[in-house]
């Protein structure tokens, strides 16, 4: 038995360790929850080392992959923020390296579910790709020849704080109008808790009794079954996606745009609008040359491929990198 | 005396040819007037061949580079679409390849500035840059390892056309909100224009006598010297382009942001305002580490070092690499 090459996603709520083989499978998986956020980083790390060791079934790993929720600064070393852990700045890679016994490889999270779209994924052989992950919030990544840009501190792909509402909704990194207030998870949920009194959908009769069963899979399934409130939802987030996805095509003009994420578990609910938005969205669009060829192609607009997993994997694909 | 490279910068206005020394510098120049967008694309052919021709003086050009004012296609060959001159599809590259008896290199203008700030200006060295070209309208690129992202298509760096208000200005591309309606030459001379019945300004006194007379230069000129309304065009544009930044170091956190065009002779007029906006507009920007330590740091955000020649000594720069 050859030693396993381990991703790990740790994210608000859970930390998920999966051995990844060659090929993107993950064999064998374990699990724990996240300590918190207000408690010492020493917790999160050792719930790290046990779903590591759990998952390696005594082995010591080749290579482990850390995919965290939070800025990764551009050495690959700390964890400089993250909103629902508490790393703030700590040498992660390093110290976890010395626990685990093996290299470690540590990246944001919706980079490595980007690196697994790539290497596994929709977005393989794509010379270049932005991949938008729809959760509680936006994150993402920019692939370049098939490799992530992780920006000069490790910072690309932080798509959901860019502002698309002037003086628009407030939004927890304390700015306004981001990206992330009109499309993702919570913009979801949000979009029907608001309009609950107004609505005579069946979606919204079981929000009035109790709003807690308004979460994103509810409306996702409300929606699936042609619930009103639950498709206008889906539009206006669909829209909104579009639009975003807009602007980066016209910054960075990419082969191939991907959406991954809980949400991006609706399907064509959320990608039809989405694709209606960004085609009526891109300068040039609508023109044709002399002899009526489109100016501009609209770049195709796919559901990421690797699920709920992609984060580990793609973790585990840097780390065999390594 | 050895062939020369050219390079060409084809504007709405004016075709301006340049021969470039390997270390950048313009060493004779040649002007001529555009025929205008409603001819046959073989007069604005027939114009660049002469100022060409000119500026060689009887010698048939080692290389040229030619940076067109509109969308280029991938492979360098076509001006998709250009707002102000014929160009609609054609396959310029081959036909001025042809005209010119040597090899000719076709790119965006934009582009060209950018890469011959990375080569000669004030991006030498960067690892990455955002460059963007305040004119008109906004033209833009994305610099990376040295090199300008084309993207898929050709088409990357059209900033300009990222949406910045939802239901805003009407743009010339045909949707609204876009980011140049806010930020560009064009915004900085409409924010005085909308303001001369109110203010007391000396440039309003001007533009009310003619209004022919708010020009960007004019604007720039009063700012200089202190007029209040100036001064806020400038607060605003400049405010714009922080926020614009903001959005695109989001995305792709460069080491730096370089803002050239005629706006950026207004320098730290336009500059403040920018940087102070970029530094409240960055998720993140406020945060620090345990150890107090910023989260993440702002880019560098400095004005352009070639002024308006850069186009053409971009596009020499490109066509001394063929």
């Amino acid at each position: 038995v050859s030693a396993p090459v381990v991703g790990v996603d740790v994210g608000g709520t859970k930390v998920l360790a999966g051995v990844v083989s060659p090929d993107g499978r993950v064999t064998r998986r374990a699990l724990a929850g996240t300590p918190g956020r207000r408690v010492p980083a020493s917790l999160v790390e050792d719930a790290l080392v046990a779903v590591v060791g759990e998952v390696a079934d005594g082995l010591t790993p080749a290579a482990v992959g850390v995919a965290a929720a939070g800025f990764v600064d551009a050495g690959g070393e700390r964890v400089m923020f993250a909103p629902h852990l508490p790393w703030a700045g700590e040498e992660v890679r390093s110290v976890l390296a010395r626990r685990l016994g093996c290299a470690v490889v540590l990246e944001n999270d919706a980079t490595c579910a980007a690196v697994a779209e790539a290497e596994h994924g929709v977005a393989r052989g794509a010379r270049s790709a932005v991949v938008v992950t729809l959760g509680t919030g936006i994150g993402g990544a920019v692939l370049l020849e098939g490799r992530a840009w992780r920006g000069a501190h490790g910072m690309a792909g932080e798509f959901g704080h860019m502002q698309v509402v002037p003086d628009g909704r407030p939004c927890e990194c304390g700015r306004v109008g981001c990206w992330e207030q009109y499309c993702s998870g919570h913009a979801l949920v949000r979009y029907v808790q608001d309009r609950l009194a107004e609505s005579t959908s069946p979606l919204a009769v079981t929000g009035r009794q109790d709003p807690g069963r308004i979460t994103g899979p509810a409306v996702t399934a409300a929606a699936a079954a042609g619930d009103p409130l639950a498709l206008a939802a889906f539009a206006s987030v669909g829209s909104w996606l579009g639009l975003g996805l807009a602007n980066l095509v016209a910054a960075l003009d990419p082969d191939l745009l991907v959406v991954g994420g809980g949400v991006s578990d609706a399907g064509d609910l959320l990608l039809a609008p989405a694709r209606a938005r960004l085609a009526a969205s891109l300068a040039g669009g609508d023109r044709t040359t002399r002899e009526g060829a489109p100016v501009r192609a609209v770049p195709a607009l796919l559901a990421a491929g690797l699920g709920p997993e992609a984060g580990l994997v793609g973790a585990a694909v840097l780390a065999r990198r390594v």
